[in-house]
């Protein structure tokens, strides 16, 4: 197929060549001109706007795919291509949008006959490069008529039509949600060797955790190779930044009055890694001086 | 009545001066002969050891009141005792010992015809001095024999006898552990203050809570105390130590298949701030960038 | 002062008779018919509409205390008095309303001259008739100008002008986050006690803690009575409902990046006792007997 | 090599054939006589007893592996063989004992030159048979003798010989932890699907995330499964029991002062499910019912 492909970011630029492989037509664009050129010098089609980007494909059946960051970028983009596209064509946004934002894109393009899809990538960059995992949101016509894109760009298996339009982004929330409760459960594990007794070799540790143990996992080989680079972490600072979906979660389980401490807590536990020190903190040392003396800690 | 009041720290030495107050009895004892000296000078019977206090009272009506760190200490001094007293004589364990201890302890001396009395007590070092909160396990008999003095040492209402003995070391863990979650509760709040986009008056804001509303309490008035001296807490760190009945408190909800979610939480993001860095986010960050190729913070 | 008051429930109703007591002229307005005449007969003026409240009032000084639901009636009776108003008149938010929207009404507002002034009421019902906490938020000559009415309509020092317009609803906000948390943190310990090898009074146990002890509080002495009234808590369910601001006192941390595991576990503690079984434990369960074999128990 | 193998369960079953088929001799005992004979019946040699097992076995080379109860069945077997069992000879408890008994129990072993091995063994049941995940701890000289028996007894690396005696049962204590973490993780991702306005087909969503996402692992292959037999889960109770280690992990995570909150919670969650109503749901209705007269629901 014929497909448009806006954002050549780290993961768009993999996917480009991922498309590329299986013989797909490319049409790159990106705000960076190297991007497009470097796509280019892979077999794609050069775009140098929206707007010849959108031109290049054929009106009623065109495909854009939006590999660009969440939040502004996407939201200016869909704005520009619901004016620019027609009426039978397909925006795909490959970001990771809040789920309710692509409910709300969905209904703004299909006032103008624009169909919506939203598709959760997992994988990470390779998975970009040589198959990810995606969660696909989309009326059942309009995915008809774009699988062979979605099962050339995942590893087998990797493709599931999720439901209506939201779902795949919302599916895509949930998954980075259970990740954070996932690393957050290794890393305390890890974090309890490491004041044992003991004088664990974690390499060795996660290698053995993955072969034969309920624990292995595909976070679990990366833990693997972690340690194997740098055995005792010695080199990087605990800070854990987060990028959104596991905020989203939390909030999602709020809405829904769904109990999910471990994911909320997981999160929490990352803001708390951005501090060095606590305004919790500093109340509860004051309140202990004040009503048992005890002794506080002087900046 | 005629008390032997072993240990004259910051609690004990105020509870003796209390119970002076009241025209007890004290013959005082102390590791530190500059606190017993003190005491006598404001009344109290002096002795130079443990044996010289227990042959000061009488065998077999005894009363002796330990105000000695929990743990080891207290657990030489029971032994000791055990050596020293008669049948029909009182120990009361006036110290933060664990419930655990208490009902060994009880079981212990009991035979040995000795009576085993264990006193949580809280209200701080002025509760000590002026009137104190005071839970009391102990057989129904015995306490009868020593509840003139309870009355004197407590605020009115403040003395309660709860059951057997290892009730009154119980109920106090469990105070301390509520103690823990209102504490972090407390300090959540002023957290999300302090980074909120505007301007408050710490004082003022504790203040008008301790007037009318829902979460007035000693606590809240501590936080206005603590803020009147330092409106920002700028000169203390947020290092949030403990003291052992949190932890049994939790260790405890966990034998008992309680779920306690707040006070579990309250410890662990105590033991949290004792830490600059943590193993926990070394690994979360690592295998961030493993997943992601997000970047890491360099040490 | 004259006070166009909005809202009769529970609360409104009392703060009427509250402002009555201070010799405040109270123009009263309900849905409820009923609620307006039993106001009457207590001395307010009736108003029959939001209009007839409106022009009961002098045009450029008026003051409209809204005592109504949060969300979609007070947004609906903002915008009408938006319309019905002129520059000069304040309106006067008492409800739980989010401080995201007292923030919006205070901008829509001022486009016409109106001033907004938000309040958070704590105290509950009976604080209401007889002297409630007020954090209020709005310019500073505005609030000069009500500020006789905050005084009357409060308990000693129970009134505090805590900034600009939002910061009265903000503080009400946090001071339920904080209130969710020391519920909770009680309740645990009381759970404890309960599953405890002792047999505790509660009623007793409460009453002790009021007196003297570091968790002496309110809530602690409504402990007490609760427990003096059933004590047991046989005849209620372990039923938490939740109404708002907790919810967003957790959305609040989140965005702010503060952690809250304390405020955040409470709320969630409380959507978990609103179901029976949950498909947490379902998956929990299935996976249990997926890897070890362990029994599931059938529905 | 010729292996005592006492008890015959799940586990130890499982773990007898794993040994026969790779050319093992097993002297095989149970209280179960028809478990021993079933296990003669593939090969084994029958043990009617302790006392017979050792004595099929050269003194001073003996290896008797434990595959029983954690607790007081290990603890009564460990005791015996220490009576019954000569210097040189090895115990390897396979069971899933808590390290700080394993830790005792090679202290009190060693005084007799007996020398202590502790596994833990995961991957279920049919890792037993299969080949297992073994994590050991014990003296290297000692573990060089019996590894033939590690290599055959577990997967392709999924042997590790971790450190000290007690490391192993150490090291399997928090796999058990962290995979407390994982299926909470996994299953209030889940949770919040069954929640969602959308409707997803969980075990396509568990198929998916198992190809090319970041979360795929062994947990979420058994989540697969366990939505192909029962895709709601509708047959099973919510009831989510468990079996020592996670309570371990925590007790430790708090004896090392490891904030370990997503540990901690997925295990008070499980406590939290083994109830119908909670007196802490009780406390805080009640307290809602006496600040703000809500409605509590009546039993």
């Amino acid at each position: 197929m014929k497909i448009g492909l806006i954002g050549l970011g780290k993961m768009g630029f993999n996917l480009g060549l991922n498309l590329l492989d299986h013989k797909h037509e490319v049409v790159a664009n990106d705000v960076n001109e190297a991007q497009v050129r470097a796509l280019q010098s892979e077999g794609a089609i050069p775009a140098a706007s929206i707007e010849e980007t959108v031109q290049q494909l054929e009106s009623g059946k065109r495909v854009l795919w939006l590999m660009v960051p969440a939040g502004e970028i996407t939201e200016d983009l869909v704005l520009r291509l619901n004016d620019l596209l027609d009426a039978g064509d397909i925006v795909i946004d490959g970001g990771n949008s809040n789920y309710k934002d692509s409910l709300r894109r969905a209904e703004l393009l299909k006032e103008n006959g624009i169909h919506f899809v939203d598709v959760g990538t997992s994988g990470g960059v390779n998975g970009a490069r040589e198959g990810a995992c995606m969660m696909v949101g989309g009326d059942t016509d309009v995915i008809k008529q774009i699988e062979p894109i979605f099962n050339d760009a995942t590893v087998e298996n990797g493709y599931h039509h999720a439901g209506a339009p939201g779902s795949g982004h919302f599916l895509k929330m949930i998954h980075n949600g259970i990740e954070y409760g996932m690393m957050q459960s290794i890393a305390e594990g890890f974090d309890i060797l490491e004041k044992s007794q003991f004088d664990f070799d974690y390499e060795q540790v996660a290698k053995v955790w993955n072969n034969g143990s309920v624990i292995r996992s595909w976070l679990m080989e990366l833990t693997e190779n972690a340690f194997s680079k740098d055995p005792k972490l010695d080199q990087i600072k605990g800070v854990m930044n987060s990028s959104g979906e596991g905020k989203w979660t939390v909030e999602t389980a709020l809405d829904l009055e769904v109990p999910a401490p471990v994911i909320a807590l997981s999160l929490m536990m990352r803001h708390r890694s951005l501090e060095d020190d606590t305004f919790t903190g500093k109340v509860v040392a004051a309140l202990r001086n004040e009503f048992g003396g005890h002794a506080v800690v002087k900046k």
